[in-house]
């Protein structure tokens, strides 16, 4: 609350948000307590439990809320429209589902206990799901109770759309964006799924890279073989896996699918300055990763490589004996997840059967793949000139300490571009995580000052967004 | 029963080995069914359990028989006089421990049923040990069985030496073989754990390949990473970890790894002929293994590469996610198991510190390496024109259609070596399985033709072993 003068509509608000705020963790813990993990199937009954739980919190505070069945997970609409027919609507996008967890061992806490302790930062909520993406969308959900119960009217009308299919592909997403169309019209769009500069200083996130993302296993003899009784006679799936992927980059760090670099927009020397205006980037990875190194593609800076440039990763990576001890064996498959992080303009399709294509024409003799896709999303831009985007801007710098910055994200949200293409719509990315939440990884976390601060910048984004007019 | 004239005391003993077989595979169902798998912490007491078993089963018999607690898994031993003391004494090898059984789904029947069906050489015993080495040992212990109960004395002093650790890495086999020294001193010894020419041609072995095996593991950042927010902006271990073992092999397939072909011997071409007479290796190898094409290093022949050339094959490999679906993670570390088969006169920790040496020097800044040994054996030629060979394989050729064969191993079997250089025993390597039977693999078998024929060649052996004079 450091730069602009609170209104008397909005102190209430803010002052009940404070006052509640240990109820506010509670909530969030008893929705982190549900394992909603949408990528595995057994999981699949706790996911819609969880849609469940949301959809009657939601109802709770009085607004119209439903849970949509789909091929996939449920989808949760909630709608208020207490500002009156002439008030903007705002459409809120956050996901109820979350990343699986393993490896488990290396959690110091369940990751379904949702647990508070003591961190460097004061108290953090640590569970899977607590920064990506529950501890997010609840601070609009806050937001939102903390308003109507003083209020009893909010300032905007709203729609609220909860995904569960976020972590696994998003495969109804498209098919309910057009069915539900006239119910999600909106003149904008708050999405909370990205994060912060660093805790004092928020951020509105105004480019996402995009994803292709497949999985690939090579196939050679029928079933496992001793490997003294064949080993340099047939060809060993996992040695020759090693040596493909091996070939993905050159020395400098670059990707050598075919036409990969062919349609990557270059990035103009104003953006990549401002870039570096923002502070010492090297410094922040490596200490919320715990590398000892910077590394990636030779002749860019960090926040460049991370904003702007396409990487290939192996996600994961599995063949032979992977137990304890030693097994003497030649795995009859070898298999990996790969995944390539996209920028404008490239074509994700295109991208996708390059890699295919990569892989296909390395097969060694007698070997075969197969290879299956999980999601192919372009990168996405918003406009950073919109009225939206300067009253949320106001709003977040009139809760924190620093001024709000314009950042990139390395990661994708493709549902930004859905909204544009289907509803017409520009999102605002707002959200309030740390680059060390640890998300997809062991000890995800979300802290509690970010939490609340998320709430209450939620709150002022609500107070804003009443009197903007587009 | 092909070409020789059969004694009046070996026929009755052989009648009884005929009129006996079902028992004996029910027995040998019964050893299957405990799971003793040795690498496996969690089977330690099933392993013992398994000692257990088979030692009550030999002093069934009318052994003397023991179980010896060791730092590892127990060692059995039991003996026989009844020949007198100027009988030859003869050493019998055999290991009861058995390999993991992953991927268990791959698995038709459950791995420790030991069910016996149908197959196309007529009924077959399957389970995780049937060939490796529970079947082969088997084949000793009713002839013995077969024997003792037609005459009541052997012809032949014996000692039997069960190990359960051979799985394992034999952690306890030298210390115990220096302490009971005396004990197993023998004229001669019969290691079963190799395998046939083919169904109708017993083969006795005379070379065998040696083994290193590692384990390592890259770390990078301190924690999985999710691959939007630092896709491109430190080291991804998987990526790395590929881009390494990637180098192990030139294009025609030669191992990289410093002055890993210093040592190793040529073959005669006397040698390579012989070889090459046995048959169409490529067929039996394309056959067993259900691979579509023959592939190993440049210049050299499948037997050639198989028996007498050195490889580096990776066992295992992991990083990040392997579950089903996707996940945008880089992994904190990459691992891999990695074994090199040697060949004479290869030093086995010369190359053992080479292929440390090879990872190490492409460690990627920022990275380190955990590396664990897991054992480490030189290769092993026996001698080919001793007696006691001659006798087994003339016996070999009494009970088969085909005469016997004299060829290598791709394979290790490190206590031949101890035997030589701890008992000054030359081992006589002989065994029953088929290169299908799926030994380390899903769906291991043993054939009942090869279980039937291993036990009565094994009394004929010891009627051939009772007038040998060496």
């Amino acid at each position: 609350m450091s730069n602009l003068v609170v209104s008397e509509t909005l102190q209430p608000v803010l002052d009940v948000i404070d006052a509640d705020l240990e109820n506010a963790i509670k909530r969030l813990q008893t929705f982190l307590q549900i394992p909603s993990i949408s990528t595995d199937s057994e999981f699949t009954s706790e996911v819609r439990r969880c849609a469940e739980h949301i959809t009657d919190d939601l109802a709770s505070i009085g607004l119209d809320a439903t849970l949509h069945d789909t091929i996939g997970h449920p989808m949760v609409v909630a709608t208020d429209d207490s500002a009156g027919p002439d008030a903007p609507r705002v459409l809120y996008y956050g996901h109820y589902d979350v990343q699986p967890v393993q490896p488990l061992e290396e959690w110091d806490h369940p990751p379904f206990d949702g647990v508070v302790i003591d961190g460097p930062r004061g108290k953090r909520i640590v569970a899977r799901g607590a920064a990506d993406d529950k501890g997010q969308l609840m601070t609009f959900v806050e937001a939102i109770r903390a308003w109507k119960s003083v209020h009893g009217a909010l300032p905007v009308r709203i729609v609220i759309l909860l995904e569960g299919e976020e972590e696994s592909g998003s495969e109804s997403l498209v098919p309910f964006l057009k069915e539900h169309r006239e119910e999600l019209l909106a003149d904008t769009c708050i999405v909370c799924d990205t994060s912060m500069w660093d805790e004092d200083t928020p951020a509105i996130t105004s480019r996402l890279r995009g994803l292709v993302y497949i999985e690939a296993t090579l196939r050679g003899p029928s079933h496992d073989l001793h490997s003294g009784g064949y080993g340099g006679s047939v060809v060993n799936p996992a040695n020759a896996l090693t040596k493909i992927l091996g070939q993905l980059h050159d020395d400098d760090g670059r990707v050598l699918i075919d036409g990969f670099y062919d349609d990557v927009d270059e990035v103009s020397s104003e953006q990549i300055n401002q870039w570096n205006s923002l502070g010492d980037a090297d410094a922040l990875v490596l200490e919320s990763s715990g590398a000892k190194a910077i590394h990636g593609e030779k002749g860019f800076g960090t926040l460049e490589r991370l904003w702007s440039r396409p990487t290939c990763d192996i996600n994961g990576l599995w063949a032979g004996y992977t137990g304890e001890g030693a097994k003497t064996v030649i795995g009859a498959t070898a298999s990996a997840k790969i995944s390539c992080r996209l920028v404008a303009s490239q074509d994700p399709k295109k991208i996708e059967a390059s890699l295919f294509s990569f892989l296909e024409k390395r097969t060694p003799e007698g070997c075969h793949w197969t290879l299956k896709s999980f999601g192919a999303a372009p990168a996405i831009a918003v406009p950073t000139d919109s009225p939206w985007l300067s009253a949320a801007s106001n709003a977040l710098t009139s809760i924190f300490p620093n001024p709000a910055v314009l950042i990139g994200s390395g990661g994708s949200i493709p549902v930004v571009g859905e909204f544009q293409e289907i509803l017409g719509v520009d999102a605002v990315l707002v959200g309030f995580s740390l680059d060390d939440d640890l998300i997809h990884a062991p000890n995800e976390k979300y802290e509690v000052t970010c939490f609340h601060r998320g709430i209450l910048s939620q709150a002022a984004i609500l107070e804003a967004y009443g009197s903007t007019n587009a």
